[in-house]
C-alpha cells in the first residue's frame, strides 16, 4: 500500500457553517480520504473566543486564537469568520504560502474579489468560494464551467432567504412587512438587526458575485443598484396577486444595450429589487427560506437551480465540495481554476435597464381619467400592456374612489420615471401608491 | 503575442445536436479561444451519408464518411452518432490516441460505461458525458463535483421529456395515453416509433448514468428496473388529481437497505416507472418536455436542477461546456477528471426497494369491505395512510359499485404484491384498478 499523504486543513471561523465543516471533517474523514486520496486533518480552529457556545461539541485542543499561525502551517484554510478583516489578510497570507482556499464570505468577495483572484492567480492556488452565494445550490461551477461554450444572456436569483421568508409569508397570510419581519425574527429566519437581509445588502453582494462570473468581467458592490424589500406593502402584494404576480426580491444581472457610454456596444444591469414574477415562472414556486437561481442562456435556454440557500449543514456542504476539489488538486497536480475574465463588458447604473413596471394609483372616480394617464405615458414613450381600473365606495360616505393598475412593457428607468413624475402632477391623482418592476413577461 | 495553440476538434454525427455543435464551433470561434487559450478548429465532420439534408448549412468540405481517420488526426472528439458500434470503437481509438473525448451517447455509457471510463482512466485522458443526461441542465458537475464532500441519499429525476410531455397532457387536458402520444408525435416531442421513450429505456440508461455518479459506484442498464408509462390511464391520472398528486414518470436511484444479500449493508435501487408525487413537490410543477433532476445528500438536503432535456441547441451548450473544459485541460495540463468509483455499492433488484403505493380498487358496495381490505394490508405488514371510499350509482341500473383508493405507508415491493395478490383473491373485489408508486409523501 502507499502512504497516503496528509493534508492540513486550517479552519477560519466557528459559527453556524464551520462547526458543521468540523463536524464533517471529524465524522466522514474516511470518506473523504478516498475521494481525495489525501488525509484532510483539520489542524486547528482559529476563533476570538474559545469558550463561546457552539453548536456541536468539538475537541477543545483543536481551537486557538493565533489565525495567523494556524493559517501559515496549512495546506488548505477555510475561511468562515465572514467581515472584512481580518478574513482579508489572512486569505491573502494564505494565498501566498500556496494553500488552497474555500470561503463562504460573500461580503468580500463583492467588495475585494477582483483582488484576491488576482493574488490567487498569480500564486498559482485556487480560491473557491460555492458558499458564498446560495448556500447549499451548487451554482459557481455550473455557471463557470458547464455553461463556458454558452452565452448567458440574464441571470435571476432568489438568493436571500430571509426576504423570500418575508415575502412569502405576506403573500400567503396577508400579513404587514412589519408583522411578517416579526414572524420571521421569532423563527430564526431573521436576525435581530436585520438590515443587511431586508435592505437587500447581502443579495447586492451575491449579485455581484454572480454577475462577474456570468459575464466574465469583475463587477463589485458599487455596481449594484440595490432596492430591498421594506417599502414593498400589505396592498403591493395583494394586487400582485391579484394580477396573477408573486412579488420576490431578485438579484439580477443582465446583458443590456449600452445607452449610456454610447459606443453601441453590450453593458451589463446589475440589481436587486423587489420583483413582480407571473405565477407561472419557475421561481414564482420557491417558497419559504429556499433560494433558486435562474439563468437564461443563447443556447441552453431557460435552466434553474434550486436548493437551500443558508443554514449551517447545507452550507458546509457547498464548503466541503469546494475542499474537496482543493484537496484533489494538491494531490493529483495540475493548473489551478482560476476567473477567467476574459469579458470587459461595461456595468450600467439603473438608469439604463430596462423592464415592465407595475403602477398603482389612486385617482379621483371621473370620465376622461383614464385617457388622461394613458396620454402621459405615451408622451413619454412608455407603452401600456394592461390597465385596469377598480371603484372602491366607502361604507359611510359614499364617496367614490378608484384604483387604477398598469403593467407596461418594457421601458427605460429614466423614461418610467419621467411619466411618473408627470402623472403625479395631475390634478386627478391622489397618490402614486406603487411602481414595482416586473419580470418573466 | 504568444502564438495561439491550435486544437483539432472532430466531431462524430451531424444529426439535430451534432448540426448545431457545428454552427456554434464556427460562428462562436473568438469566444471559445477567449475562454481555453487555444483555437477550436473543427477539422471534419463523420456522417454516414454527406448529401443528408442537415439542420444547418455547414462547409461541404468538412464532411467525410471516414470516421476513423478523422478521430485518429484530432485532439478533441466529440462523439455524437448514437447507438452502440461504431461509436464505441471510435471513441476507444480517440482515448488510445490520447484525444479528450466529449459524447452525449447514454445508450453506450448505460450498457459500456464501466470499461470506457476504465480505458480513459489508463490512457490519462478526459471521458465528459454532460450531454447524455437531462440535455442543457448541468447535472454532472454538480453531482460529482459540488456534492463531493456530501452524501447523496437519493436522486429522482424527469429526464425524459417525451414522456413528462405525454403524462403532462394527460393531467391538464384528461386525454387517453393513446391521444396524448398522437398530439406529441403531431408536435414532433415524439418520434414515429417513440418505444424507447414510452416504454422508459431512454430514462432507464440516464437512471444508470446517475446512479453511478451518486453513488460512486457503477452501475449498468441491466441494474435499472425499467416500467414505461403505457398503462397509464386517463383514470389513473384524475384518481391522482383528486388525490392531490401528479404522475411523473421518474428515473429513481436511492440508498436503501440492503435486505437481500444479508449483510445488513447499504445497497442502491436504481428504477424506473410511473409514480405519484404530490402536487407541491418541486418536481411535480416540471412541466411540458422540461426536465429536471431532484437530489437529496444528508448535508445539503434538497436542490433541484431545472432545464430543457432535449433539442439541439440546448444539448449543444452542455457539449459545448464539456469541449471548453476539455480544451483547456489540453493547454493548461493537469489530470483529466475521471470517474471516481470509491464506492462499491450493491445494486439491489426492485424487490428490494420499498416506497408508498397508490391502489385503486373496484369493490362491492356492502357492509364490512373496508374492515376485510384493511385486515388484509395489515396480515401482510402493509400499513394504511389513507383510504378513501367512493360511491357511484349506475343512472339506468340504478345498481351502485364503490371505488376504493388506497396509499400505504412505505412497504416492500415483495409486501405490497403479496397484499395485491391476496385482495385480488377476495370476492368483493370486481378488480385492481391501479397499482402505482409513491414518492416525496
Amino acid at each position: 500500500m502507499t502512504e497516503v499523504r496528509t493534508l492540513k486543513v486550517a479552519l477560519l471561523g466557528c459559527g453556524n457553517v464551520g462547526a458543521q465543516v468540523a463536524r464533517i471533517l471529524i465524522d466522514d474523514a474516511e470518506a473523504l480520504a478516498a475521494r481525495t486520496g489525501a488525509q484532510l486533518l483539520l489542524s486547528g480552529i482559529a476563533v476570538r473566543n474559545i469558550d463561546s457556545p457552539r453548536d456541536v461539541e468539538l475537541p477543545r485542543e483543536l481551537f486557538t486564537t493565533d489565525a495567523e499561525t494556524l493559517v501559515k502551517d496549512a495546506d488548505l484554510v477555510i475561511e468562515l469568520m465572514g467581515g472584512i478583516e481580518p478574513a482579508r489578510s489572512l486569505i491573502v497570507t494564505a494565498i501566498q504560502n500556496g494553500a488552497g482556499v474555500v470561503t463562504g464570505n460573500k461580503a468580500l468577495l463583492a467588495q475585494d474579489g477582483p483582488r484576491l483572484y488576482e493574488e490567487a492567480d498569480k500564486a498559482g492556488v485556487q480560491l473557491s468560494y460555492e458558499a458564498a452565494v446560495a448556500g447549499a445550490i451548487p451554482i459557481i461551477r455550473p455557471i463557470r464551467d458547464s455553461l463556458s461554450g454558452d452565452r448567458i444572456t440574464r441571470v435571476l436569483g432568489i438568493v436571500n432567504g430571509t426576504t423570500n421568508y418575508i415575502l412569502d409569508q405576506m403573500d400567503s397570510t396577508g400579513a404587514q412587512f412589519a408583522d411578517a419581519l416579526a414572524e420571521a425574527q421569532r423563527l430564526g429566519y431573521a436576525e435581530a438587526d436585520p438590515t443587511a437581509d431586508i435592505e437587500g445588502h447581502d443579495a447586492a453582494a451575491k449579485a455581484a458575485i454572480l454577475a462577474s462570473l456570468a459575464f466574465h468581467t469583475r463587477f463589485a458592490l458599487e455596481n449594484v443598484y440595490c432596492e430591498g424589500i421594506t417599502k414593498v406593502s400589505a396592498a403591493d402584494i395583494a394586487a400582485a396577486k391579484d394580477a396573477g404576480f408573486v412579488i420576490k426580491l431578485l438579484a439580477i444581472a443582465e446583458k443590456v444595450q449600452n445607452s449610456v457610454h454610447g459606443n453601441g456596444g453590450e453593458g451589463i444591469s446589475v440589481r436587486v429589487h423587489p420583483t413582480l414574477l407571473p405565477r407561472e415562472h419557475p421561481l414564482a414556486a420557491v417558497r419559504g427560506a429556499f433560494n433558486a437561481v435562474f439563468v437564461e442562456a443563447e443556447n441552453a435556454g431557460e435552466l434553474m437551480f434550486y436548493g437551500q440557500g443558508a443554514g449551517g449543514t447545507p452550507t458546509a456542504s457547498a464548503v466541503l465540495g469546494d475542499l474537496v476539489s482543493a484537496a484533489r488538486r494538491l494531490v493529483l497536480g495540475g493548473p489551478a481554476r482560476t476567473e477567467t475574465t476574459t469579458g470587459h463588458v461595461p456595468a450600467l447604473p439603473i438608469a439604463a435597464s430596462s423592464t415592465s413596471y407595475y403602477i398603482g394609483l389612486d385617482v379621483a372616480d371621473q370620465p376622461g381619467v383614464l385617457a388622461k394617464i394613458a396620454h402621459i405615458f405615451a408622451e413619454h414613450g412608455v407603452s401600456i400592456e394592461i390597465m385596469r381600473q377598480t371603484i372602491h365606495r366607502d361604507a359611510e360616505s359614499q364617496a367614490e374612489s378608484a384604483e387604477l393598475r398598469i403593467i407596461t412593457h418594457r421601458a427605460s428607468e429614466a423614461a418610467l420615471a419621467a411619466t411618473v413624475e408627470a402623472v403625479k402632477g395631475l390634478e386627478i391623482i391622489n397618490s402614486v401608491t406603487s411602481v414595482l418592476r416586473v419580470e418573466g413577461v
